[in-house]
């Protein structure tokens, strides 16, 4: 991925910034966000797939081979589950020298309620052969990317694959996947960074090999030299995201708030365990406090509110912060090791704000 | 409105384009956009609003002063009509020198189906006074502009208000409004640029004088220099655009096509009178053909769609352009007089495209 030693986006940043989009951040005060506020990343164009002729295909290394409709999807049991989905490039743009891509600051995550069917019985049915070692899904979304024309395609290890939160989702907030997150159905993988929850699902492939297309083994690696071979990006770091107070200016976005008590109320998440606590600076990250988390979802896998008071004393120029840590130990940082691809950057969210 | 020399792009508007975002080209195939992929602009941030406490205040220079709920608002004739909205940006960041503020290329358009109750019986039912010159909208988004405080509010003089399409819409696409288009209520302003159509409206208030507010006499004027008075930006331009063929490469979006005959679609709109017609060029706009009309929706102040066949005879690079011309005798042009606001640049969109 090339490199951007100053601050300044190219045009070609633009083009995708403008078509993808974040959450705005006032929009963390709903557990579910809605939809037209869950970020977007679309590797190339938006697939027209119609429902009608529209059909799952599941082969490979399996005992017998399936083709699905969705009404077939549909028919099978049901489970509901808010998850939060995170861009593994949320953070890019922060980073120095800038990876060149998507040029995400912060805002690259959002909560849904999902409704599908699991896959883990689904590939117990097909029947997995002996020798199968990863799944392989494929979407319909079709483009070039470094130099290479390519379906849009992730795999998974067998272990993973099998997660019993692993669905196949046909709605997102009790309606129909709009054409946008992967219509007619798409996969989820609760933890995971949005680059494992293919879109446009079309073809499950179980392989005997593992998968080196070019969405594993070129992009989605923590790497810092382009001939390392690197560690796979998987699971989302923990993050706190607050939800800046006051009034925006509307150009900068830099806040103003009245002097006086201020509610402060953000969200926080992690991959690898639940969200053990999140902690607040209003000095930049020199002293934090605790914050008191709001767990208004009932679902492992998305995120948890959180709420804090700030009582500024006087009037000026601060700088608030919020940092999580999990109950696996993991601690989100002031800063992340830099990488080539700019990946998982959960450095902490730095918010300027005018006490007045 | 401060300006950039250079094509890269600045922190600050970065931050506007990951939280705005525009219509996704390829999504020009739908009639009606999808509801996250309608273009959106907030200026500040997007408000929560209690349906159960909200009320709707009409009053000023008025026979008897109204406040209405939304079950109030909703109880009163309904009507629906596909509206085609454009951000008066749009076009902005092609322009040299780059007006600094939302950077959009040619993709802040969009097309709902919007469902409310007039405007112009409701303002009949209050009453206006012999002296009323204008009615002043307001919302209930908040935030500093050119370093004033200020709700955003917009005014439409009498003859502007009085249209008989102008509505107070609490439905898009079949359902309440997203908070982000406006809960629960918001103007629309059908044939004008989207900052007419005001958002999360709260307050209409007939006045006895031209309103001065910041979004009438600083923003959304046509100025060459800062101490213009300038004119107002009103109606939309006429502006085609092309959903680019084949497929992208993920980073610079070019196109790449096979060699044969190319099917072409688009959208064109004009907010001055009905759509004439759409010609189309291969080669940057030296030489044009004609499109075919496509009046998909039965509605004047929707886009209509086109296509138009290409048939290019040899590999090679190709520059695709598209203009439309109004039944007023508006034709879009290649390039627009530059503005100081970076208003209504409706200069011919330009999709290089490979054919291999």
């Amino acid at each position: 991925m090339p490199l951007a030693e100053t601050a300044e986006i190219t045009l070609e940043e633009l083009q995708l910034a403008a078509r993808n989009h974040g959450l705005p951040l006032e929009a963390l005060c709903y557990p579910i966000t809605p939809v037209g506020l869950h970020y977007l990343l679309v590797h190339y164009d938006v697939p027209v797939v119609d429902e009608a002729t529209w059909r799952l295909q599941i082969g490979g290394r399996v005992e017998r081979s399936l083709s699905l409709s969705l009404d077939d999807v549909r028919a099978r049991p049901a489970v509901e589950a808010a998850v939060t989905l995170e861009c593994a490039g949320n953070g890019r743009a922060r980073l120095t020298p800038r990876p060149i891509s998507q040029p995400w600051l912060s805002e690259a995550v959002a909560t849904a309620r999902w409704r599908g069917t699991r896959l883990a019985p689904l590939l117990e049915e097909v029947g997995l052969a002996p020798e199968a070692v990863e799944i392989v899904f494929s979407g319909l979304d079709r483009g070039i990317e470094g130099g290479e024309e390519q379906r849009y395609r992730r795999s998974l290890g067998l272990h993973d694959a099998l997660m019993p939160d692993v669905l196949l989702a046909y709605e997102m907030n009790g309606r129909p996947l709009p054409p946008q997150h992967g219509f007619p159905l798409r996969l989820l993988v609760p933890g995971w960074y949005g680059m494992a929850s293919v879109k446009w699902l079309a073809d499950i492939e179980v392989v005997d090999q593992p998968f080196h297309g070019y969405q594993m083994v070129t992009s989605y690696r923590f790497r810092e030299e382009e001939d390392e071979e690197g560690e796979p990006v998987t699971r989302m770091q923990p993050r706190a995201l607050l939800a800046p107070p006051g009034i925006p200016d509307f150009f900068t976005r830099e806040r103003t708030v009245p002097l006086g008590r201020v509610e402060l109320e953000g969200r926080a998440w992690s991959g690898w365990a639940p969200i053990a606590g999140v902690q607040v600076s209003a000095d930049g990250g020199s002293t934090w406090w605790d914050a008191e988390l709001v767990r208004d979802l009932d679902s492992r896998w998305a995120w948890v509110g959180w709420r804090a008071t700030w009582q500024p004393r006087v009037p000026g120029a601060y700088e608030l912060c919020c940092r999580a840590r999990d109950e696996a130990g993991n601690e989100q940082p002031l800063e992340t090791r830099w990488n080539l691809g700019g990946y998982a950057n959960n450095g902490v969210q730095r918010v300027p704000v005018n006490v007045v």
